[in-house]
C-alpha cells in the first residue's frame, strides 16, 4: 500500500500532520478540512479527498476530531516509530543540524528522530562532540549501521564528495538520504533521497528580488 | 528578461555556478558539458542548452573556463550582489540558521548573504545575541527595513503564526521569504516565497522507510 500513495499526498499528510500537532487541542476539539486547508494551502475538497483514501475521520458539518485525525495520521505515515539517522559532514550547516535534531526532542514531544552518529574526516573535527554526539571517522560508519536500524543519512557534505559519500552510506545498508549538498545525487532503485539546499533556495530567491 | 526565464533553468543555472564554485580551478582549467551535467545530474545537453541561453561560453571539444564560466554565471544570476536578509522566529531551527548564515561568509569568499536583523516575541529571546547579532522584538522590524535594503525574510516561526508574520514583513517591504515553517504561505503578486522544511522532509522520508 505505501508504494501506491503518490509522494504529493505523502507530502500534503504530512503537512497535515504538522499542522495539527502545532495546534492546541482537548479531546472535543474538531477542525474543519476547510481549516486545514486554509492553513495548507490547499482547498477543502483536496484535504477530504486526501484524508478519504484513508477511511473516515470526520463527521458531516462538524469537522474532524483534531486528537483523533493526529493520532490516524501519525499510524498512517509512522509517525509513531523513533527513526535513527546519521549525519554526513560536520561543517557549518552540518552542525547546525546536528544540533537541532538532537535538541528538537526537547520541545517537541512527539520528536522521534534519533541522531546516531556524526561523520566527517576532517582530523580536526573527529573526536569532538556535538549535544553529547561524538563525531567520528567516516571510516567508522559500519560500527554504527551494523545494528541495521539506521534509517537516514543527512548529507551536509561538500558537493565534489556527496556522491562519494552517499554510495559508500548505500554500501553500509543507508536507503534514506536528505540531501543538504548542492548537487543532484544518483541513487539506485530502492534507495530514497531528497534534496535541500538553503543556500541555494537564497540565491535562487535572490536572482528575482 | 529575468522573468522570461523558466525557475527550473534558474535552478539548475544555480546549481552549476555552487558546481563550479567548489571546483579548485586555475585560468587554463577547463570542464565539459558532460561534467557538469554529470555532478548536477542532468544531461549534457540540457547543460550547453541552459548555458547557450546566455550566449555562447563553451569552446568546441574543450569545454568551459572554469573561471570564465563562474564569472558568467554570477553575473547572470546577480550572485556578487550582497543581499541582506532578517530571519523570523530564533527558535532551534532560526537558531541554527542565524548560525550559519552569520558565519559562512568566514569560509565562503563569495558568499553574500547578509543577516541584517533575528526578530522574535519571545521576552526571554528579545535582547540575547546569535553570533553578534541582536535579536529584536518583531515590532522593531521596521527599523530594520526602513533602509529599504532587506531582500530576504527567512521564516523559522512555528507555522500557525508564519502567515501573520509575512503579511507583517511584507507591510513593512520585503519582497521575498524562504520559509521554512511547515506551512504554505499566500503571499501577493510580485512577492516570491519558497518552501523549506527539514522535518517534513525527514517526516516524508521515514514513510517510505
Amino acid at each position: 500500500m505505501r508504494n501506491k500513495i503518490p509522494d504529493v499526498v505523502i507530502r500534503r499528510l504530512v503537512t497535515y500532520l504538522r499542522i495539527l500537532t502545532d495546534i492546541e487541542a482537548g479531546p472535543d476539539d474538531y477542525i474543519s478540512s476547510a481549516q486545514i486547508g486554509d492553513l495548507a494551502a490547499v482547498n477543502s475538497a483536496q484535504v477530504r479527498k486526501d484524508l478519504a483514501l484513508f477511511g473516515e475521520f470526520g463527521k458531516q458539518g462538524v469537522g474532524y476530531p483534531i486528537l483523533g485525525l493526529r493520532k490516524e495520521l501519525t499510524a498512517i505515515l509512522g509517525a509513531d516509530r523513533e527513526m535513527n539517522i546519521v549525519i554526513f559532514g560536520v561543517g557549518e550547516l552540518g552542525t547546525a543540524l546536528a544540533r537541532y535534531l538532537t535538541t528538537r526532542k526537547e520541545t517537541a514531544p512527539n520528536y522521534r528522530f534519533v541522531v546516531k552518529g556524526l561523520f566527517d574526516i576532517d582530523p580536526a573535527k573527529v573526536g569532538t562532540e556535538i549535544e553529547g554526539v561524538p563525531v567520528r571517522h567516516l571510516n567508522e560508519l559500519e560500527e554504527v549501521t551494523a545494528s541495521g536500524d539506521i534509517k537516514i543519512g543527512v548529507v551536509a557534505v561538500p558537493a565534489n564528495v556527496a556522491q562519494e559519500v552517499v554510495n559508500y552510506a548505500i554500501s553500509k545498508g543507508i536507503r534514506g538520504f536528505l540531501n543538504f549538498a548542492p548537487v543532484r545525487i544518483k541513487v539506485p532503485p530502492g534507495v530514497r533521497i531528497q534534496n535541500s539546499d538553503v543556500t541555494s533556495d537564497l540565491q535562487e530567491l535572490g536572482f528575482y528580488l
